[in-house]
């Protein structure tokens, strides 16, 4: 965390960026709520399997490391990713959850993503897993300020920086240096990786009523707001933009 | 070790399979003599790549996999050979060597073996990381008894089994069980492997003189004996053959 904000110059601090509300207290106490179990279950399912899932394509995009030093600084992330993974399904088990099931609604989103935004290159690669993995810890962190002691502690802890930012944002500058061209080439493929992000995430908040309560304003507020969740992606939307620019691109 | 040897019902015990040589001391020691540091190098090298590469194909698996229980074995143990990679690299930078430097000349013999043998599918997959696997942990281990002990030690422990011996073992006779004619078409593979693997093996034996002579009789022999090197690849080849057995199938 502190890696990467004092790395790519955009610092994201959630209490600075979301309304921060005290303490509900720990997981034991909100789960006899049956609609705060769900929501929570929901969130670390789509948080387990983004980990399962950024694993995969970090160890995928190793192969377009242009030598050894690279592809084993791609290893490194995975396997980082994989830990992650590992912390969720764990407590995914513990809480009683069975986490294939938890899992397995996130599966169809991110694949979609995946799909639409194959890189097709290295550089392309590193700067999907910068802002992929950029876009998904804003989210999370916003999130994760209306959780139970318990589970905020564990989504911060798996939201932590694996090392891909400072890694991208040397990488990336380099290649601009050498090729300016490259950058305008950057540029339109981080639009379209935010654009499908959105894209992808607007599903799910649609499609998954829990989650989207608990987005809005907590367990305690049933209703769903439209404007608090247009507002969330304002915010991730104008930190994905001052991270476009640590990298050297236009957003 | 001990699960593989107690999984797959073929114990390979390195000290029943070579003369066990008593110890020759440890690394300070030993690796005074350029001829037994370039030795260690040369194994050190093949073995960091080897696990490197090992990640990558286990990653690449992942995606053929049925469900997610599936893919996330798959993985784990990616994720722990990633971990016997940074074991290795840490060690090289130890002795003062450059891990790139070191790992560059078994890169090509490695990615001819993966060239040549990708699985077109989910248990051809299976069967070529259980049998790579078991295929490399016997060479290193015949290897291990003739190494100094801080290099032995090292060797075994990256050597352990990674978990795949009774993952893929259960799968494998699963879908024998399902579909005998799939035993046929995985037999066939088996030996592709097999010989695939024994090809690059010779190829870098012949090319790494170093190497050679440490694998046929430790640093003390300058001289390179066939006979010895042959004897080795038939136990290596006998073991397999057990453990096609044990997945059901004919070798």
């Amino acid at each position: 965390m502190e890696t990467q904000a004092a790395d790519d110059g955009t610092p994201l601090d959630a209490s600075a960026t979301s309304d921060a509300p005290a303490s509900i207290g720990g997981w034991e106490a909100r789960a006899a709520d049956p609609g705060y179990r769900a929501a929570v279950l929901d969130l670390l399912g789509a948080l387990a399997y983004g980990e399962l899932s950024a694993f995969e394509r970090l160890a995928e995009d190793a192969k377009f490391a242009p030598g050894l030093v690279d592809k084993a600084a791609l290893a490194k992330m995975a396997s980082n990713e994989y830990h992650h993974y590992q912390q969720l399904h764990d407590r995914l088990v513990e809480v009683g959850a069975d986490p294939t099931e938890v899992m397995t609604p996130f599966v169809e989103p991110l694949e979609n993503f995946h799909r639409m935004t194959a890189p097709s290159d290295w550089l392309e690669g590193l700067v999907k897993a910068y802002v992929g993995d950029a876009i998904a810890t804003d989210f999370y962190r916003e999130v994760a300020v209306r959780l139970d002691d318990d589970t905020r502690d564990l989504v911060l802890s798996v939201s932590a920086d694996t090392g891909h930012a400072q890694f991208a944002v040397d990488r990336v500058r380099q290649a601009i240096e050498e090729d300016p061209r490259v950058g305008g080439r950057l540029a339109l493929w981080g639009r379209r990786l935010m654009g499908e992000a959105l894209s992808q995430a607007q599903r799910v908040v649609a499609e998954r009523d829990a989650l989207s309560n608990l987005l809005v304003g907590g367990a305690e507020v049933q209703g769903f707001d439209l404007v608090e969740v247009g507002k969330m992606f304002n915010r991730i939307t104008e930190a994905h933009t001052r991270r476009m620019a640590a990298l050297g691109l236009a957003s």
